[in-house]
């Protein structure tokens, strides 16, 4: 091998992908007394750490030998079992064992997905902003990007018709609920037509829910799953609402898509945890969910109250930002000529460290934009670091 | 949405994935009263359950929320450090934790490789027969496969040198320790050619290594890697020496390859278990490892010689079958023209399954081979199991 560099035999997918800016700002935010609106972790405050050991020496002393075998590519069955009834029992939909796939986290699931259905070129419209991770990931199978804009309820529904009739769109990723980054929910209506609109194309609508069940009311929006389960692939995850360390989330889809996802999740790890697959089952077995859950979203309510009340008061009033109904994120937009950037730049000197918005977009980023994170800061840090931020501005 | 199947939405990729024959073997083999060679399963009797469960308590009470929390993507650093030493103690083998990438078991680090390296039509080198897990991970990044044969002590190395002197050949897959199917092990001679080999070429060799650790003897060989690191991609895995259902294991390469496979894995699925990561850390500081897994070698040592000497006994001696000396499958070739299909179809009525050895080849499968596993087959239905196979053929 006479090269210096390995870039001659790396695959082209390879050279398309985009370079990781939060990864180098989470490292910063890591810096001791740096106040962090950057990172998008869950508030580790609400782990369920005594519950979790509890149902691990269960598993152990019950499941040993099991637990530490090899397994089923799709996934503890109980566990699957379990998902099924609460999608019944939450969102009364019927969605059977067979059509669910245990996955490491979301984040595979968007890998299935692109290795599944993409092709080098295949186009696939995206939020404008969209979720970073299914940009790289996607990337990574060399999509081509389309944009539609995020309006205040939701994915502009004339410019994805357009779209959808000027282009061959192999999928369309969204985040109906408290979207990462802007915090934006979908209306209802907005669901119903988008399940309208594309019940006339082969278009597969990725329907990422991560966020959905840390929700700030009581309002459960029906998913577009719900109007069109043929042509949609819902992702879940237990990261949010159990702990990210287990990496277990999963896919529900078609058994016809999830047979083959399994073959392809089959060639990818063989399985996700199965060790992590057993303790969680417990877990959801013998607590109350809907309690544990309920406490993490009242939680983060609060800390997004202290964030709003904050940038009401230390902002100025040409700031605008949304008013995120649940999720971890809230989204802001500097008046022009302000670029996130530059104002980052100043703010990394007194400390502060947050997201500027052109990570999340696919094509033309929004120099104006940035996200703050409410759910892993502490209240009066939170304040405080607001307070300097809006003087920067 | 009109078509029926989504045939025409999915990929290309997806369309040359071969089926897992497996897959149906192995739902056969879990039937009540079934005499299964046909696992690749370690044996579970052998897991460190007590221990394990021990090194949890300890990691809920000390690191709970750490270990809960998100993670980064290259692995739990004492973990990789783990390994760095690991290498310099056994293989005096100078690898930095840097050049480490903890993954979802060695099978994730081979999609991470395909990844990182397959163009649609790269031509992968594999032996003859071949590890099936690595042809259905490079199949799904359509790589062109060629083969060289395995003989005795390894792979041909005229094969492998007229390959590369014929192709442009991207990557060369091999498993030079205690191989699956064959059991078979590269003499050190061949270890030392293949590197001399490979220097004058761009071909990467990925050198798998599940069962280097289970071995039947003293000697320890020079892995490829230690003559050729530039050039080499060597991986490791805890399923084999600690348990499977963890879901962990490694790949080693030069800290270019590792940096672009660190951002791969984190579009695939950010980071592997957190967790399971921070328990088998805390186990393997805290036991004997070495120990541990001499105890799993000599009892699977005990397993081939039960089966070696059955095969001996109760098998015509036109049967050829490898004599391995590690690991945890042989390898049989039966007599022309009995096919091994058809002494499953007969073998299956006496309720004895195997793999049929047709499986494992990339390009022309040879009828008459057949893997066997000894690792979790019980001492006296192993016994029974091949008197009964023997007299079938």
């Amino acid at each position: 091998m006479t090269t210096t560099t390995y870039q001659n035999s790396m695959a082209r997918r390879v050279h398309g992908v985009p370079q990781s800016f939060i990864r180098e700002i989470l490292k910063a935010a890591s810096n001791p007394g740096m106040i962090s609106f950057a990172g998008g972790l869950p508030n580790p405050g609400l782990f369920p750490v005594k519950e979790l050991e509890a149902c691990t020496t269960m598993v152990f002393q019950k499941h040993g030998l099991k637990a530490l075998q090899y397994a089923e590519t799709e996934g503890f069955y109980p566990l699957r079992e379990y998902i099924s009834k609460r999608y019944k029992q939450r969102n009364n939909l019927d969605i059977s064992p067979d059509q669910i796939l245990i996955t490491n986290g979301s984040q595979q699931a968007l890998d299935l997905i692109g290795k599944l259905f993409i092709n080098p070129g295949d186009k696939v419209l995206v939020e404008r902003p969209a979720y970073l991770g299914a940009l790289q990931c996607f990337a990574m199978y060399e999509a081509a990007f389309l944009e539609a804009e995020l309006e205040e309820d939701g994915i502009n529904t004339t410019e994805l018709q357009d779209n959808l009739i000027n282009h061959d769109i192999k999928l369309f990723y969204g985040v109906p609920n408290f979207q990462n980054p802007t915090g934006i929910s979908y209306s209802a209506e907005k669901r119903k037509k988008i399940a309208e609109i594309l019940a006339a194309y082969e278009t597969i609508f990725v329907e990422d829910d991560p966020y959905g069940e840390i929700s700030f009311t009581n309002r459960i929006e029906k998913s577009v799953y719900s109007y069109l389960p043929r042509q949609t692939i819902l992702l879940g995850s237990f990261s949010k609402i159990i702990a990210p360390g287990l990496r277990l989330g999963w896919m529900v889809a078609n058994p016809e898509i999830i047979k083959k996802a399994t073959i392809l999740k089959q060639a990818s790890d063989l399985h996700s945890g199965n060790l992590t697959q057993y303790i969680l089952y417990e877990f959801l077995k013998r607590n109350d969910i809907d309690k544990h859950i309920g406490s993490i979203a009242s939680h983060y309510h609060h800390q997004r109250n202290i964030m709003l009340d904050a940038l009401h008061h230390y902002f100025p009033s040409s700031v605008q930002y949304t008013q995120p109904q649940g999720g971890m994120f809230c989204w802001l937009k500097l008046p022009d000529p302000l670029a996130a950037r530059d104002l980052l730049n100043k703010a990394l000197q007194e400390k502060i460290i947050f997201v500027p918005g052109d990570t999340f977009y696919a094509l033309n980023p929004d120099q104006h934009t940035l996200r703050l994170n409410f759910s892993n800061v502490e209240e009066l840090v939170m304040v405080s670091g607001l307070k300097k931020l809006g003087s920067l501005i």
